[in-house]
């Protein structure tokens, strides 16, 4: 812990304090000494961690430190919220928000630096600091004009998929792994001609030896074509670019040439840089998807919320997200899942709004739930299995959400509906087995 | 949950599985189903997840499915080692270790792809497990020979510091944030002189505009010329270059430019692709940074274990790994740290060993604990306040440290030897107070 003297060295002066120069960052954490006192020393560990030189006058806290804006005691206990090497022998646990203003300039508009500040060493080794969750994290415009988020957003996507009044239908191929371009390709063709608007790659997809991305792409290409000309409207596929970084690029360049639809990264295995390079360089829509969110904050009161790396996604160009989706399936609470579809959707400087994907576990039955939870039709609803697992093929099970989707906007039930729709009622006996 | 029959499925067979094309991981989970029925899930989650098509008898398991190779339910018991949204309603929860083969095949040598598999969503949402935590990863040669691993190792770094029979000196030059290039390789270059091996930038020390890298580090390597000749021997600066990635081999030039001695890497921020890049494209030694280690595995029971993280920096090239040390400030215990030292030490194939450096909070006084843990002195000693918070400046500060490795060497207690070392003495008098 700093000395007691200087906690009031880390508070935040509205008066002298300029609001642009900061982000606004909003943690809970749980300690066993004074909160005020661990909460300097927590903007101290995160900024300028010695602020000043042995021998000088200097003080570099004006200019560089992290500043306690307002903290709260909402809970004392007497056990804490996990046990960890750190609670041994404690008996009062104080549990805390705290609004903390965190000068930008320090690690300037750079994803990696800016999470070695905000979600690094500083912020998950602080003293005195049991756990600790970055709930979220506020952006001043001065900040924001350094990003340039999505290319299209959700209306540019509506308007090249020419999709309105309703959400998006995806599907992403399966089997995701060791089927060649071709088959692969015909199942996604299938899939889009029976209703999708997207079909996508796996997020484990990768540039296989039984797969290679340049062969899958062409096939996946050529399958958007026929599937567009058939169905008389526009079709995508999303590839997966995730790979070592250098390549990420080159990977895009040959999702254009090809002339598949839209590009996605997972960027928390890749690093969000990549997101910004392809979002610079190349003109397709992209998605960044969710993998490794849970790493980062499954835990109810450690780590990162999701919402926060769902914003950095949307500030790094992502015209689709994807987030852990309702249900038990993906062990997300339905507050998360919103959360995460408000930080594709809520303003955000003059960034435009992503297309949020929650998803795990979705098939047709799942539709009417996810819609209502919602409340309003600007998401992606997406399925694997429950389009193709579907037994009569993924011409069937894409047909089996967009009766769904009917059903849900005639106000009619799900099985009622199913009686005069073989689709949808296969699935219903398909995979109703599956759910628990 | 796959259909029960399938599990058989997702076993391991060393008649027909040949080693060199899985990789070995440990997991232990916590589940309320059948173990081993849950197991096999996981092991399709990971892998093929819908492993077969309608309407075709392939089966894609042979070929591509994570398999189990052994499963012990180590605990049972009536209450979750986390309350989680899963685990509610449950009664009984196994624990339970499951060593599991991956095709490598199906990712490849590519870091982000086999984080997305092994680290991913297949894992942390695998249907039914409550907890889960990657324990180890073990690498057939067949896929260590992808990657390159440490260009110099601790040999390497050995000759060219001329550095014998001893732990590796460093300081993290402090204040970290704030200072102009100048006045921080002043800093660096009097730790030097005081008997550093090694100074080097704080995580958090970025492109700064009141301190440009270039500058910085030509400052820096003039400080490093000027150190080494003033002690007769050489000195290294290791300079961090993270950033968005793709400025990153740009910074590590710029850094070979300015001579200074090494650069440094926060891979977790960054991916691990920029390891790779700079390894492959300049001979510096590199360091990698555990920055964001914590958010992948703090909890004793979930996400990723920190000796994996520091395995994958070896593969990818770093000489020097940073590593979460010992002792209550960093939270992380002795066991935690000694299994990431063994995984810079241990042999990896052909890889070389690294410099394992566990830090946080340490100066001279810990430094006898530190040696005496670890059993020999294959590892780096870092100080940040210790060195560059002394009271007479941080060429005292580091002899304060060369003082507390005489006074270990020769078997003789700290506090007879300051008695007549007045740089010892004043650090212990500085210091011992913020000690708890």
């Amino acid at each position: 812990l700093i000395p007691r003297r200087e906690i009031t060295g880390f508070r935040f002066d509205p008066e002298k304090d300029a609001a642009e120069r900061y982000l606004r960052l909003q943690f809970f954490f749980e300690t066993s000494k004074d909160p005020e006192w661990v909460a300097a020393s927590f903007c101290a560990e995160q900024s300028t961690a010695q602020w000043s030189l042995p021998g000088s006058r200097d003080d570099l806290r004006p200019r560089h430190a992290a500043k306690l804006v307002s903290l709260r005691v909402v809970e004392e206990a007497d056990r804490p919220l996990y046990d960890l090497p750190s609670t041994k022998g404690e008996k009062r646990f104080f549990r805390c928000l705290a609004e903390i203003a965190h000068p930008h300039e320090n690690f300037g508009p750079r994803i990696a630096n800016l999470l070695s500040a905000i979600a690094g060493e500083g912020v998950f080794y602080a003293p005195w600091v049991h756990t600790i969750q970055l709930l979220d994290v506020g952006f001043p415009e001065l900040y924001l004009k350094n990003f340039q988020g999505p290319r299209y957003g959700i209306e540019g996507l509506r308007e090249r998929l020419k999709v309105r009044d309703r959400p998006f239908f995806i599907g992403v191929v399966k089997p995701n792994i060791g089927l060649d371009p071709r088959r692969f390709s015909q199942l996604a063709e299938r899939g889009l001609e029976g209703g999708l608007d997207i079909a996508k790659d796996d997020e484990m997809q990768a540039d296989a030896p039984w797969s290679p991305l340049s062969e899958r792409l062409r096939w996946a290409g050529e399958a958007c074509r026929q599937a567009s000309e058939k169905a008389g409207c526009p079709k995508m596929f999303i590839a997966n670019i995730t790979d070592e970084e250098e390549k990420v690029l080159e990977n895009a360049q040959i999702a254009v040439k090809a002339g598949v639809g839209a590009v996605m990264i997972n960027p928390l295995m890749t690093g969000f840089s990549s997101l910004r390079k392809v979002r610079r360089e190349v003109s397709l829509p992209m998605m960044g998807h969710f993998t490794g969110m849970a790493l980062w904050g499954r835990h109810p009161h450690y780590g990162v919320k999701s919402r926060v790396l769902t914003k950095l996604m949307r500030l790094c160009g992502c015209d689709l997200i994807g987030i852990a989706g309702f249900g038990k399936r993906m062990q997300t609470t339905a507050e998360e899942v919103l959360e995460c579809i408000d930080a594709c959707l809520q303003p955000l400087g003059p960034l435009l709004p992503a297309l949020p994907i929650p998803g795990g576990g979705d098939w047709a039955a799942t539709l009417s739930s996810v819609h209502s939870t919602i409340g309003h039709s600007n998401f992606g609803f997406i399925a694997g299995r429950g389009v193709f697992g579907h037994p009569d093929g993924p011409g069937a099970g894409a047909l089996s959400i967009r009766q769904a989707w009917e059903a849900c906007r005639q106000k009619i039930s799900l099985g009622a509906y199913a009686e005069t729709h073989p689709e949808l009622k296969r699935a219903i006996e398909a995979f109703s087995l599956h759910e628990e």
